[in-house]
């Protein structure tokens, strides 16, 4: 097979360290498995690049990423030293730019955060609440809330006035719509496979082996709201074999809380996506075990992203303390994508995931050393 | 005193129930304290008014109610009929526009929804990490997310483009922060009067009794997130006995699970502050009891409006088996509010207040008819 080619942008805080034992399982994966597989660290972006050259990464950057398959990335953001009032300095908005810069110039419109409640992950719910969540949210990545326009009129005058557009293409919400449905379908295939079944109702009161639910604010953002809904409408014709649901956002978060198992595949904006991932990961074992995929399915010129749902956590950097979890779920993650290409990979990834989940089904909850965890869950893998 | 009065609008689904039972015990205290106090119930906004005059209320709506001192709202909302494809037609926005026309037409720019975990109220959240759950989420309710501007170009055609634009404005960001910081400040003051007391860290290591934190997505929403940033610091001057905080709003839906108890007052836009209510709602004792006031705390002639937060629930509208307590935990605080001009409403409503909340310490959890436990309180409130 010709050698698939990951970049690996460790980026700041608490990323070097947890990058660290992902490039160390690769590693362990490519001996045993002969993959034709290499990778190239960059040191941006970063913090310490901004430092060095007062901005977060090279002019070129997204073209010398894009002769990448893959981007593996650990962490952004880093609030800088404190000044004399005591106040952090760095403005998230710098220090974080390239992650949108990346999901924006390499259209990675989809962002994919499964939520489950694996053996040995923290609860955060009474009465076992928790214990059957098992959604995939799929986050619309290219539009929406970030575009990014607006501005400030006026600033720091009495009448000042701060305006940020949201923008929503139809084109771009039927592709994430017909991607959720599309996943959906395959999930049940997965889960038939697997011998386990999940079972959702229909308006109409048929059952359904899976179900997806889009996310929307239409009571009050009417306007793509309303967008969104027809869209839903027109493409759930395709999917019979699907039931369909629509929850506001707000209600949502509260049945996220209530009734987590109720949840397949949900679908949701730019920005109720961010709000709604971190929620079903924090529901789900915690940030310390959250992956994410920034995927272009369509154009296979364009590198995927893979990073951790947490940040960079500058409190713990450097201390050696940061639980790897969620990167090596992440890594797993990119190996099953890059496996579309090269089955092999694909198996890796498998391997990888399998060993992550029975180390933290051993282990969840001990206190225990970045290098440690890595340790034990290379040792799985070369058992 | 001058004669108090209050428009009772119980709008749709299990709204009207609800209502009654708050009826009821204003009735019961009124006798009990020779309150002046009266009230007019209106058949609109609703769906019932809806059907027959095509419009969810008449044209001087807002002139009428602008003669009460407050609205006490039951619930809106009623998806209609469902059509021969199984899909409910009548959207939300049609339904539920006179909530937001009231907010708009009175200027309640301030949305206050308190969550505190009180005793018999049910926990989701494991170790009793609710328990100590004491915030006040003060909504920003007058622009934001929520000014309706915006629009479908193209609509139904395969490039439309719908928009919809947030507008923030300085003047109303700094009278909602000033107004968080007051609250903080009061609620300090009440902790201490009743022995209890908090403390907050701020970023230079010293001890606060009280804190504010503000809620922005200033990493992607740039504009009015610096605006926000701006505003907060200057105002934070005035108020050194307060300690400061931010979180981004994915980060704290997730620090709303993992510790609450973190939290005293949050300032919220009006769309984050409607996700994080709904969260806040649910972590503490779910929507069968989390009241909330749409405040116009700064002109007189305009009422202000008292809801719970729950919506209309359809679904079991007309079994009297809808729980009042949110709605009577509301009741309460517009007592509350309408004692800032007669004390002895003041005096009512914590009457009122105590009386819900000794009989959800003594009932919570149990299966009671709507007039069973309104019931119960008005004995309680007799007693
Ligand atoms: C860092 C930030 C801009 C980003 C986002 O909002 O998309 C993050 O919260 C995420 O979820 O990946
Ligand atoms: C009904 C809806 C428009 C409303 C809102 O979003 O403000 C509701 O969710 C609320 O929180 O009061």
């Amino acid at each position: 097979a010709q050698t698939t080619r990951i970049a690996v942008t460790p980026g700041d805080g608490i990323g070097p360290e947890v990058v660290a034992e992902a490039v160390r399982c690769l590693e362990t994966l490519r001996t045993k498995h002969e993959l034709a597989l290499e990778w190239t660290r960059f040191p941006w972006p970063s913090h310490a690049w901004h430092e060095d050259h007062g901005v977060s990464w090279p002019e070129d950057a997204l073209e010398q990423l894009q002769q990448y398959d893959a981007i593996l990335l650990g962490a952004l953001g880093d609030p800088g030293p404190i000044d004399d009032n005591s106040r952090y300095l760095l403005s998230d908005s710098v220090s974080l730019a390239p992650l949108l810069d990346m999901r924006k110039g390499f259209d990675q419109w989809v962002c994919e955060r499964p939520a489950r409640l694996l053996p040995g992950a923290r609860q955060y719910l009474k009465d076992d609440r928790a214990k059957d969540i098992d959604m995939l949210v799929i986050r619309e990545n290219s539009e929406g809330e970030y575009v990014g326009q607006g501005g400030r009129l006026r600033p720091g005058k009495p009448d000042e006035v701060a305006t940020q557009m949201e923008v929503f293409t139809r084109r771009a919400t039927e592709r994430i719509i017909r991607y959720g449905f599309e996943q959906a379908r395959q999930r049940a295939g997965e889960r038939i496979q697997e011998g386990r079944t999940r079972s959702f109702r229909t308006l109409d009161g048929r059952s359904c082996e899976s179900q997806v639910c889009v996310i929307t604010k239409r009571n009050a953002l009417r306007y793509w709201g309303d967008m969104y809904t027809e869209v839903f409408e027109e493409i759930s014709q395709e999917f019979p074999d699907v039931a369909t649901h629509h929850e506001l956002v707000d209600a949502a978060c509260m049945k996220f809380v209530q009734s987590p198992w109720a949840f397949d595949v949900v679908v949701a904006s730019n920005l109720q996506g961010d709000i709604l991932t971190d929620l079903a990961a924090v529901l789900s074992g915690g940030m310390g075990v959250a992956p994410s995929c920034n995927l272009n399915p369509t154009n296979p010129d364009m590198p995927s992203m893979f990073e951790p749902t947490h940040g960079s956590a500058p409190d713990i950097a450097g201390q050696g303390i940061a639980d790897p979890t969620a990167m090596l779920f992440t890594t797993a993650r990119m190996l099953d994508w890059l496996g579309r290409k090269d089955p092999v990979l694909a198996k890796a990834g498998k391997e990888l995931f399998d060993a992550v989940a029975a180390d933290l089904a051993a282990n969840g909850g001990e206190q225990r050393a970045t290098r440690q965890i890595g340790e034990a869950i290379r040792e799985r893998l070369q058992a």
